[in-house]
């Protein structure tokens, strides 16, 4: 890991962005989609960061995703949520179709200011878009120093347990906890394997490490094209992470008002009105211990399990993000040459 | 389904017992073990609903282990939970090592109390013992018009992603959401197969119908046995029940100052002080759509889902507890013999 001057790609179609180029080039990009200066700043922060952590699927290689909803008129770039119920420490809030992740940070920004009145906290956003990298709102808790649970729904696009085709979304859960030497932070899907993922194991002609889904015959593989063709991903633990997704995405609609994954457009391009929900526990005195004592302890215990093959490490929730951010913003944040491009010249809307 | 004598076999070494007949029963049982009045007629129905709702591996069957650690000392007949802080909607109480299933039942109550003044509210309750079946408290929840959901910790009792030795808990998870025509509960552990599942599958010499663990040369396998004899057990989802089993032990811990899932001796007849959290939402109007209607929609997207198996039929989370509990009002409630003729004559503690 050495610093390396901006620009300079280190594999074929990756060049490496200083981390403050790339939110200043996103920054603009937005602003051309019609973006308010602020927004178009945290919109730009919130996705810079998630390929500054490495979460590469749901950061800048997103954006033109993204970009076209803009123009599609389905993300509102300065729409903002509205308080449309205030029920004691839980609201309920309307996303107004703004962009997903500005919306997300906001409502747990609010999550957060209930949790410090009221010890717990709790924001149900209906009417919103794709949040992109569910865990940013598990650190944006935990740096806040207190405990983040969120969720979303999303379209259908994962079979539930006994079906063949998507009834249940893949509805990514988040949990995160404060921690000095940086936050423990889950952020999970219901489904084993993304398709992004799927689509790079077979790029790289690998088998999954282990079964992902099922086979146009109906077989558990490991063979990501095969689940690829029979569309067929697994939720995660079989019957278990179907109902779970099933009944987050319940739980979201009822308290939100919003919709549910059945009432959802089945097609990436127009999966809006999402409906999410942010729980923030831990102001207002409300830790029995210091999460961070409790959080080391459980650590280190978790990883004295005996390794299943020899040196390797038994790792906790979040523990690689920090080591990738740091080399990120050492060698400049790895983008595609060709989504780098395209944010240095956007198209006008 | 028809119904039966009382006492009447349907198979051999179980004997079909009327439900008010096994709550008295055991009522009787539990004030010879040195309940008060009260808390044996509530602790007996508790025993005596899991058995009758199907999950036989926690209902009376568990009987005979919960009686042992009342006679240790280790669950206290009639310690009850003490709040030892309260922080707006969020408190944390102390459960004085009273009977786990009491002191879920009256913490989930404190929480629905909470949800019905704040929306939300959690009780986070440490120093208690083995909840027994925790959809009781998701179904006390829905039952009580709100969302549950809840959570324990357990003693080291699962090996985590990358490791072969327990360092994390199955630490079971329930989400309820109220519904006219019967709630929409799941209660699922952090491991794919408890013990007692795999003990099952073992005695009808079936093979798993998926992976549940590693053999003793790390292969992941369907036989139970070897999973058994390696001690290996899988977490839900490999690498992600694993951290979600993680992080959902320091979030108790923190929150209710108790005792981490590394603290907890590893011994199913002395595994104690379990650390619990529980959550309500809805009331005072927090919904924004009737639970009610959109669990009736998701369920029937849920079920157009083309089946794997012609004629197989797509269960949501809880579909089949009235049900069988329905047979077993109606049968009476089965009861292995050897445990119904326990708890006719009961040993003096």
């Amino acid at each position: 890991m050495s610093p390396v001057a901006p620009g300079q790609s280190d594999s074929v179609g990756i060049v490496r962005v200083p981390f403050s180029e790339l939110v200043e080039r996103l920054t603009g990009a937005l602003r051309k989609l019609g973006f308010a200066p602020e927004n178009a700043a945290l919109c730009a922060r919130l996705f810079a960061e998630t390929t500054r952590d490495g979460v590469y699927s749901h950061g800048v290689r997103r954006f033109s995703r993204f970009a076209a909803m803009v123009r599609s008129g389905l993300v509102r770039p300065n729409a903002v949520p509205v308080r449309s119920a205030q029920c004691g420490a839980l609201e309920r809030w309307d996303g107004q179709f703004g962009p997903g992740n500005l919306n997300a940070w906001r409502s747990m920004g609010r999550a957060i200011t209930l949790a410090r009145e009221s010890g717990i906290g709790c924001v149900a956003l209906a009417n919103t878009n794709h949040w992109m990298r569910g865990g940013a709102y598990g650190w944006q808790a935990a740096e806040a120093g207190v405990i983040g649970l969120c969720w979303t729904n999303t379209m259908p696009n994962l079979p539930p347990w006994g079906g063949t085709t998507p009834t249940v979304g893949n509805n990514p859960l988040v949990l995160a906890v404060p921690r000095a030497g940086g936050p423990v932070v889950l952020d999970i899907a219901m489904s084993q394997f993304s398709y992004g993922a799927l689509e790079s194991y077979r790029d790289r002609g690998e088998l999954l490490p282990v079964v992902g889904g099922f086979d146009s015959v109906g077989e558990l593989t490991r063979d990501p094209a095969a689940i690829e063709a029979a569309q067929r991903p697994l939720p995660i633990g079989f019957w278990k992470g179907s109902g779970l997704a099933f009944v987050l995405d319940v739980i979201g609609a009822a308290l939100a008002g919003g919709q549910a994954t059945c009432e959802i457009a089945q097609d990436p391009l127009r999966e809006t009105g999402l409906t999410q929900v942010f729980i923030a526990m831990g102001g207002a005195g409300a830790f029995g211990r210091n999460p961070d004592e409790i959080a080391a302890a459980a650590i280190q215990f978790l990883q004295s399990s005996q390794p299943a093959a020899e040196g390797a490490r038994i790792r906790y929730p979040g523990e690689q993000t920090l080591r990738i951010r740091e080399e990120n913003l050492a060698r400049g944040v790895p983008v595609d040459r060709a989504i780098w491009e395209e944010i240095r010249t956007p198209i006008s809307p």
